[in-house]
């Protein structure tokens, strides 16, 4: 059977094993207070060329920006988010949880618009009931976004020009970031790390994703943005004792590119995917750059591949045909697509 | 100047006041044990024809809307609601400042549909990673909506029959529900208090917008819902020490008919009001039967209005014309249109 | 049958009823806005000697402490607070249920002592592992204490000092502070309205509990400690509709003096009732000078007693003889006393 | 230098490790659905000798605190701790971050007493104004303690008992289970896991702290007291997306007793760490059993010793002679002790 249902399904990078293996009867002290981890933070200021960030180091994506965004707002605030966003659909209500509220925008694409946030904001201050309301109190983005697309360089220069102006944070879901990364290279109006790091206030690069056991490290660029930040990681649950394990495995990471090295057979491989299914005459549902690809196929094409592959099915089914998620990763291999291809 | 910006710009209809002013040095114990508290909840189980049921009373609104919704849910779960619904709009995150989601459904003249409550459920459970997300735990209407319209007792029944059928609560925002019992007077397709008693689970009646000078009368047709109410309504800071004052109003307001008879005066003012409108050749912008009613207007009519009558501009300004709302109350006096109607 | 359960048991004292009558009919604008409401803002700026502070009104003390609290701590912070502390008792976990700890302090009959304050601030920052724990981030005072007793004005220098030094705001809940303010007339050693304002970031001025139907007067003097509090007080659920009617309320109470004048009396009759009790030989269980007395009774005494008078019995029953509260209030007469001394 | 800061200064137990890097290119799907996890639960049933027993895992003790605790109470109520409880210190609050106060009882060696935990809810009730006061809703006990101290089976059957009378939840804190377990073999007084399974509505076993990288397994011998616990993980950002790595560890530790095993090691060593400082004169502060050691030295030897060796200042430093705590674990070899008592 091969299995293309999420990029979550092995541990973790061999690399990244290895030196859990070869660390592992160390003693350092807990909490992130670790050499490795403090290597890892500055290797991650290095890559985002971002010498002032603050780096810190969480166990998961809900978690994180649960932490983040409770972290950011005041109480009579609000996250502004795309109606697709993962925090707004996908994360229980966690946000809501701490107390918040999530202020949905249209998607396109799974992206937000800079024109239709500015609206947003410059209505909600017209109307003179503003203050009965929940003010938007900060933008959350993710990208790749929920549908696997990616903002362009300009499309964040243009979120930052608003979220400056109307002097609210803005913070990016990285949670595949480095699959961004990885489909970006060479194209000269993508975003490079250093770019993210430049135009977003805080944002966290994915590792349970893409090649760690867990971990999601979180760039705090305005660290005057989050004060207190460990003790609120430690009050919502998301302080690892043995915080060293999540430094050893960004220190992998970024040391000799591994993490954009790995990333890129994801996209070589979702690449590949796509051109068989397009071949065999599949449309995508959405034109997706990175390693989750979507496509419309017949109903009984779907429950035919079911038996040699593992998918999800997106949305609910359709009368005809219906939409499905194929995801690739950083353990994906080419043979694995060509196996698949065979039995389109 | 005339005033026809909300139903609360004056104090208390005077027999409210003079019961207040009567029993002023009377002493009697807080917290709503006191007999007059008594007595209402015992009117008001008769004019709800629910002898069973418990009644509370609260200060405002909001505060009931959040603590009613915040006792009935579960953690997991949050509370459907018409997108317009005041909770999701005009009560500052007070509902997801208590750790619950605002589960939205397109509103069709401010009102949800059967149809589509079922829709959402079903959908919900389809999806396979519906533990993901926030369940669907309540369903929040408002009657007469925000914008003034009513549901019918065909629309009532089918909505509590998808509540029970996937046994979720039914709460009903009764802040206007005397203008919608008067407006539904002889119209045997519409509700009566008795129908609403029987179809929700609970409900409000709403006493500041109808002649209270404050206060709220939840009604609960099935207590076992809501163990406990006494202390989650003093946590959220709504128990009024001198509970009698909510008592002695609510006294006042069930006795021989108040209630109704001053909200019928609303409606008659608000009837003649939107006739004198149409006479000017002013489009409605909605259909409302209640004390709100929405017009569209050309801008320099508003702006020549202004000058004699307040009204409240609804949504941000058009190019051309705007929409207003105009709202009669138990106070407004058949001359006050007359002199309105002069000035148009 | 004579009451001294507590000092709500009647409605408004008549000056104030009889404002609200001569208004009611009147039109204003909703939530505070109001003329009436500017000119008691004015008023009670004046008589705290703070020109610059800002005023707002809610309408009930649990209310008032969890707004304020809430709007004043970040989330990695609690509230100090005596352990006897109303916030800590008897608010049903307003406090928590929005997310903050109440940091508890010994009480020394109801008070706090400065440098108990100091020493667990002190204490706190020396302990290596606080980033784990609590920050104390404000301190609240009751002012009288729920024991009825007063902090002088060197106590609350000295705690106004630990405050600035650690740079946390100084909250005093005054839910009966006119019952203070009248006990220390005549005594230089005691606070005036305007100490309270000169040191204290913010405080309540109670009304409920001193001739108003319900109301309390939030008193900020250093503004920039609470941006948005409008918004909170929203929602908090605190912000009533017809908002005048706690305007035209403490207008009325700060008008002529009446404030301090009603709550004179209720410590000239509580002095009286002290003084019958002592000549009957009862023991004072706790030496207040404002109008909650509290004695030891025999059981059999206490028995006896309730067949003519209500009163409290203040915590578990004793083997022989127990602690029993008495309450007085701005509506209590000399008569009253002299019915109860002739039944001691 | 020699650690004897905590029991999470290493990776994982060898073994442990191991079978991640065996398993880790294998493919399963998220969440804690794959065949390892189900597994682990089988062994944890069996070891409990609970076969109807629910079982999740989480990452860490905090975060499963927080989240059980949720679960368990509803919005009035709130959890019965010892005042020394993790719950009440150490955690930032995230107990009163999700809305409920702790509710503290005095610790004994840092236990609780059956007759102190009825005595409060006996008071509670008996008191008239309970309904505005926070419920006890559950009862929280850590087991070792903070202390290292244990429950004997008498304690922990009258605490039952207790919780049963009053139907409020039992639950037990177990992040150092194993090493309570290891240091009560033998002792026909103290408590197996079998019986913790028994006398417990639910606990958890921690994994963190003995021989895993990371996890937490809570056992809930009465599951329809957390129904949809999945979702309540997922929003307190709680659920590990690669859930098997928590399966994979605690199949690993419940096969052929290795959990009991490495922690026979700890109280080994931790045995003769106590004999050695008490040959040397030095007095133990608090009689522990477990893991845990608690010595009183004077200042100047803790400076010494700190040359050779780290260990943990316990609250504040004295004027002569300090607290300090050293703690052995399942990767603490008899020479570590050798070689400190070389140094003594």
């Amino acid at each position: 059977m091969l299995h293309f249902d999420c990029d979550y399904m092995e541990g973790a990078h061999p690399d990244i094993l290895r030196r859990l293996v070869e660390t592992n009867l160390e003693q350092t002290p807990g909490y992130g207070s670790d050499p490795y981890t403090e290597r890892a933070r500055e290797l991650i200021r290095q890559a985002c060329d971002a010498p002032e960030a603050e780096v810190h180091f969480l166990v998961g994506g809900t978690q994180t920006n649960a932490t983040v965004i409770d972290g950011l707002l005041r109480r009579h605030q609000g996250v502004l988010a795309a109606e697709s966003g993962h925090i707004n659909v996908h994360e229980a209500g966690a946000i809501e949880a701490s107390g918040h509220k999530v202020l949905t925008l249209p998607q396109h694409g799974g992206k937000v618009r800079a024109e239709e946030v500015e609206r947003f904001i410059d209505a909600f201050y017209r109307d003179e009931t503003w203050p009965h309301m929940v003010a938007p109190g900060m933008l959350y983005l993710s990208h790749p976004t929920e549908f696997g697309t990616l903002y362009t360089r300009d499309e964040l220069e243009a979120l930052h020009a608003v979220c400056r102006r109307h002097s609210i944070p803005l913070y990016l879901d990285g949670a595949r970031l480095a699959y961004a990364l990885a489909a970006s290279a060479d194209a000269p109006d993508m975003l490079t790390l250093p770019d993210i790091a430049r135009l977003c206030d805080l944002f966290y690069i994915g590792g349970t994703k893409t090649g760690a056991l867990f971990g999601e490290a979180v760039v705090i660029t305005r660290p005057e943005l989050l004060p207190h930040f460990f003790t609120l990681v430690k009050q919502h649950g998301a302080l690892l004792a043995k915080g060293r394990l999540l430094g050893i495995q960004f220190e992998t990471l970024f040391t000799d590119g591994l993490y954009l090295r790995i990333a890129r057979q994801a996209i070589v491989t979702a690449r590949k995917l796509k051109a068989a299914m397009q071949a065999k005459g599949y449309r995508t549902w959405i034109d997706s750059p990175t390693n989750q690809q979507f496509f419309l196929l017949p109903n009984r094409e779907i429950h035919r591949l079911s038996r040699y592959a593992t998918f999800e099915l997106w949305g609910p089914r359709g009368e005809e045909e219906s939409i499905v998620r194929f995801v690739t990763s950083w353990a994906t291999e080419e043979r694995h697509i060509d196996e698949l291809a065979a039995r389109l």
